[in-house]
Order: structure tokens, then C-alpha cells, then sequence
């Protein structure tokens, strides 16, 4: 079949792991008898140096009229760059924004798996580690304090600055269906994070999710306060099977678990609307300093176009043979530099894109 | 001298731990010739059961002509507890809430400290730990989205929530000044964190912050994101020293920064305004499920006690005594069991304040 992908490599190492994620695509495409047809978009910093903007608003029609979206990562090096200089609205990280509305992703999928070949990467010790450690964040993208009202101006003569923090019932029921939707395909628990004990969006939040685990009784809902869950995780990680938050809470807790798993090097991530559309892109940004050296690590965005393969086009077989053949690459031992430890091959970006291309 | 504590024990653990606080402090009042008058003030749960309201007006005056606080914890158990079934006003934690604001607490002192006696129950590696452990946290405690404007109500027929995110130029600046004094005292490191990416709150905080720091040309000011700050402490905790922060975040980075030491059990708080008055309490909750056992750690509590006598009452050498009691406990292998490991002395909560009482 023929797929149309909007791809965005963005800033800094974007386009070097995004070159790897399209050789693997194209890797999937020949063996399985698939077109995968590319069409590039411009975001972020190198948007503003082309077009004065983060974003503009064909790049965001082109996003919009394909099949899904394939992105590296957007920004700079916030201390030394020019796109700083200038108002928020107009940064790098805005068209991030942009198009996370612009898109309507609400539903921002964030898996922490800690690979047993990185176990001498990970921070926790093994006695915490236990089992394994294979979890999912399940983020709400486009609400809360990243899209309420907010200003900063002069009240009684001191300057005072405001950020709104809103949820509605619709916002918060959409999400917590994909939550339990995916706790139906793990381990049928849902612990939804939230600070109920303080905010009036958390107890709408938490009513909400009561009401939506009534149609899966199959899934066990707990609740837990958001920082009590900054605790839990770096104490007992083992708990948590799916975990469904607001944005912020997401922002931070996808973070902390994240380095859980040895390096954020890893990390796939997904946000998707109500339908399959979704835009797919590693958990880390664009490493502005170690860009252009061929030493980043591509493997998470590999991992999320096999995402992108099987929740925007169905392939789940596809999928799988991307998981596997990048798991079979670790298993005989090579590593990029961010996860290499002792007694290991060390491969650049390129090499390792072609080590898991050539397995599958 | 002659000092006037306004002693809350609160619920759960909570008058336990206090019982065994009040032994140390009256030890330090016989050995350095100091007379701590104590007035017991209710707050919380049981407040909730004796007058119908987490916090009397009464209660706040007493605390208020008082020298300093001294609290255990107050709440119960969530899901089980009827001091839960009325609005969240009415609720135990709004009884602190209110004390905070009601005595202008702005400044909440969270340290984090790793014993190397605890390093066992330390869930980081030992590689990641290196050095030792040794933060604090400043947590601005009377601003930001606890103390906002917040209102659910149904906008077009839908249910919607909104919490309101505040701070002027007047809130931010005063806990800046309060974290450089601290920094000034330890390795001169403040690294700020926000979420100046996307809030406007956080950009003031930003501006602020660097105005302040001009006036400490010794300490080293750097700034961080809220997510990458929940990620380096479990990455590279040593890199910290003074954790500068709005309220919501210090909520969440100080209890993760707390696990990193083994055991909340051990942290002590204090709440600070603008002069010399605190309030002091352990960092942990009430801890229902284990009260009236005689198992609770009273250590953060006393050691609470301690930041009170070096920070409301100018009792240096006082309060080392009663940290140098703690550590030489440890060293002698005892533990409650919340930090037992083997080949320890297990103790009761009153045995380990008798223990730390007599070695003063
Ligand atoms: C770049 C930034 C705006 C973004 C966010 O906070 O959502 C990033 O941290 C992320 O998690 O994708
Ligand atoms: C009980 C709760 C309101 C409180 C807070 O969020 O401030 C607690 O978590 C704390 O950190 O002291």
C-alpha cells in the first residue's frame, strides 16, 4: 500500500535520526511490499531562519493532509541561539505547540521500557528494578497550563503573571478512554496521577476517570497524588503498568521515568487525535551539542516510526519486526555512545541505523 | 530563655512523632538552660472532630502570638476517611493550607540529606550517588496555582474546571533572596527551576530571579526546566545544591528529591515568613495506616526541631547538638523500620527518641 508521511527533522541532530528512521521505513516498505512516500516539512528553528516563523500555516496544511507525521526534534541551545531572542510565540518549541493543536493530538502515548541489555545503564539498583521495568505515560497534549490564558502585566504597580489551568469533561474523557484503551492490551491497570488534594481541574479529572473506568471493569483504577507519584517511581517502578495524567504532570513525570530506562536515547513517543492520525517522534529534543557529529542515537525515532507503522497504518506485524530487529541489534552488543558501557561496539548514527535496517 | 511553641500534633503518626520532639527539645532545654513553653494548638482531622473546621480562628491567633510552630502532620486516610466526604475546604490539608497563608509562610526550607549510614536504603546506584547527597530545596509556598482563583462550572454545557497560576515581581523576589541567603551558606549554587518554555509565570520568575542574583555576585545562578530538573536528580543528583522553585514544582521535585535519601522518614521542613518566624514539620504525612504502633521514625521531626532552634531562636550550637544525637544513633545501628536494614537494632518511635534524647 501506499502511505504518505509528513516528515519534519527540524533542529539539531533531527535530520541525522530522522535519516535513519526513513532508512528503516524504506527497509520495512521493500521487504513487505509497502510505499512509503515522504513529503518534508518544515518546524522549528530552521523554519523561523527560512520563513521568520516556527510554523507556517502550509506546513501545517501539508501535516494535515497526509497519513501521519514523522518528526525528529525542534530547537536550539536556548542560552546561544538567536531564535531566543525574540517573543515565546515566535520560538522554536511554538510550532511544537502549533501543531500539537493545530492537529488536535490530544493523546500523547509515552512507553518506558527498560531494555534487560541496558540494565548497567539504568540509575536505580537492581533490587528496585526487580522485574523489569515496561510502562506507559499516557499524557493529555492539548490542554491545561501549555493552552489556558495567560499575561504578565502591571497590577497595582508590581508586575504579576498569570497562566489558567482549564480541563472540561470532554477534554478529560477523551484521553482517559485511550488510557484504559491501552490498559486493555497490558496489564489492565490504569493509576491516573493528579493533586486533587489542592486543584478544582484535578477533582473534575478524577470524577471524570471514575466515570470512564464504569465501562472497563476490567481495569483496575487507582489514583495517586502527583507528587507522591514523583516518589513512587523512582521507589517502587514496578507498580505502574499505565499511567494517565494532565500535561504538565505528564511534561515531568514522562521525564523521571524516562531516565529510568537508561537513556531518554531510547524513547519512542506518539500523540494522536481521535482517529489513527498521529505524529510520531522520539522523547528527546534536539541535542543541539553533539548535532552534525554523527554520534546521536537514532533508535528512538526508529521505535517511533514502528509506532507510527502500527497504530496510524495498522501494521502490526511491520511493527514488530522493527522492535525486533533493533532489540536483536542491542542484544549483540552494539551501542552509540549515550548507552555504550564497558565491552561493547561502539557505532555512530548511520552504522547503527544500518545494523537495524539490514535485520529486518 | 524562655520560648513560646505553639506545639500542632495533627493526626495519625502525628502526636507520636511530636511526643518524641518535645523529649529532645526539653533535653536541650535542661542541658543549655532553656525554658520551651509549649501550648497545644488543633489543626486538622482532629479539629475537623472537636470544632467542625480543619483550622479555628482561634487557632491560627495562637500559633501567630507564638515564638514559632511545631507540627506532625495532619489528613487520614483518602478513601476511608469521613473527614473526606465535604468540600476539599473542609478537609484536613486545608487546615495547613490556611496555616500557611495565614502565618505568610512563603519560604518552605526542604533539605535533603543522605546519611551514609542510610546509603542501603538509597534506591540510586552507588556510581550515580558518588559523592554523597546533600540539597536543599526552597519551595515558594504561598503563591502559584495553590492560592489561585479556581471555579468549576458548566461553560456551553460542558463541565469545566479552571485553577489559576499566579506570581507578581513582590512573591517571586522575596523567596529568590531567601535561596541565595542559603546558598551563601553551603557551595554558593542556585540552579532555578520553571517551565519557561511555556509559562508566562515562569518567565517573570526567570527575570526576577537574575535581577536578585546581581546582588550575590558569589553564587552561581543557573536555570533549568521543570522536566529535565524531575530527570538530572535521578540522572546526576550531585549536581545539585539550592533548588529554587514555584510551589507546585517544589511540591513535586522535593518529594522525589526526598526518596533519593532513602526515606522520607528522615527529612525534616521548615516554613518560614519574613522574619524569623517558622513553622516546622517533618516532610512525611500522618501516615494513618501505621499510627498508635510506636513504629513511626520520629527523626524528621526532630530534626525539625533543630532547623527551629538554629533558624527562629539563633541556637546554633543547640541545633548541632541535637543533628550530632541523630547521626551518632545511626552510627550505632539503630532504626526504626522504615530504614531498617540487616545486622540493625531495631527500635520502637519512643525508644528512638530516648536514644537521641540521652546522647545530648
Ligand atoms: C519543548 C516543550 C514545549 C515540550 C513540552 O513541554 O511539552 C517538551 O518538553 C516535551 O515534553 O515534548
Ligand atoms: C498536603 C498537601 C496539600 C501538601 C502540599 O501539596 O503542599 C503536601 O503535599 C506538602 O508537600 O506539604
Amino acid at each position: 500500500m501506499n502511505y504518505n508521511i509528513a516528515v519534519i527533522p527540524g533542529d539539531g541532530i533531527g535530520p541525522e535520526i530522522i535519516g535513519e528512521a526513513k532508512k528503516v521505513l524504506d527497509k520495512v516498505g521493500s521487504v513487505y511490499c509497502h510505499d512509503f512516500q515522504y513529503t518534508k516539512v518544515l518546524m522549528g528553528g530552521i523554519s523561523i531562519d527560512t520563513y521568520g516563523v516556527p510554523l507556517t500555516d502550509e506546513a501545517l496544511e501539508t501535516a494535515k493532509n497526509s497519513d501521519s507525521v514523522l518528526l525528529g526534534a525542534v530547537g536550539g541551545d536556548v542560552g546561544n541561539s538567536k531564535w531566543y531572542d525574540v517573543a515565546p510565540n515566535l520560538r522554536p518549541e511554538a510550532g511544537l505547540l502549533s501543531i500539537r493543536k493545530g492537529l488536535n493530538l490530544f493523546a500523547n502515548i509515552r512507553p518506558a521500557y527498560l531494555y534487560k541489555e541496558l540494565a548497567a545503564a539504568c540509575p536505580l539498583k537492581e533490587e528496585i528494578i526487580g522485574e523489569g521495568f515496561d510502562m506507559v505515560i499516557m499524557r493529555e497534549l492539548t490542554g491545561g497550563l501549555y493552552f489556558g490564558d495567560r499575561f504578565t502585566k502591571e497590577v497595582d504597580g508590581v508586575m504579576t503573571a498569570v497562566d489558567t489551568l482549564t480541563y472540561n469533561e470532554t477534554e478529560i474523557r477523551r484521553i482517559a478512554i485511550k488510557a484504559f484503551e491501552i490498559a486493555m492490551k497490558r496489564k489492565k491497570r490504569v493509576i491516573s496521577v493528579d493533586k486533587a488534594n489542592v486543584l478544582d481541574s484535578s477533582r473534575l479529572w478524577r470524577k471524570v476517570v471514575e466515570e470512564v473506568a464504569k465501562d472497563y471493569p476490567k481495569v483496575s483504577l487507582s489514583h495517586m497524588l502527583v507528587d507522591n507519584c514523583a516518589m513512587q517511581l523512582v521507589m517502587n517502578p514496578g507498580q505502574f503498568d499505565v499511567i494517565l495524567t494532565e500535561n504538565m504532570f505528564g511534561d515531568i513525570l514522562s521525564d523521571e521515568a524516562s531516565m529510568i530506562t537508561g537513556s531518554i536515547g531510547m524513547l519512542s513517543s506518539a500523540s494522536m487525535n481521535e482517529s489513527k492520525f498521529g505524529m510520531y517522534e522520539p522523547s528527546h529534543g534536539s541535542a543541539p551539542d553533539i548535532a552534525g557529529k554523527n554520534i546521536a542515537n537514532p533508535i528512538a525515532t526508529i521505535l517511533s516510526a514502528a509506532m507510527m507503522l502500527r497504530y496510524s497504518f495498522d501494521l502490526d506485524e511491520e511493527a514488530k519486526a522493527v522492535e525486533k530487529a533493533v532489540e536483536l541489534v542491542l542484544q549483540e552488543g552494539y551501542r552509540t555512545a549515550d548507552i555504550l558501557s564497558e565491552g561493547q561496539n561502539k557505532v555512530s548514527t548511520t552504522e547503527m541505523g544500518d545494523l537495524i535496517a539490514k535485520r529486518i
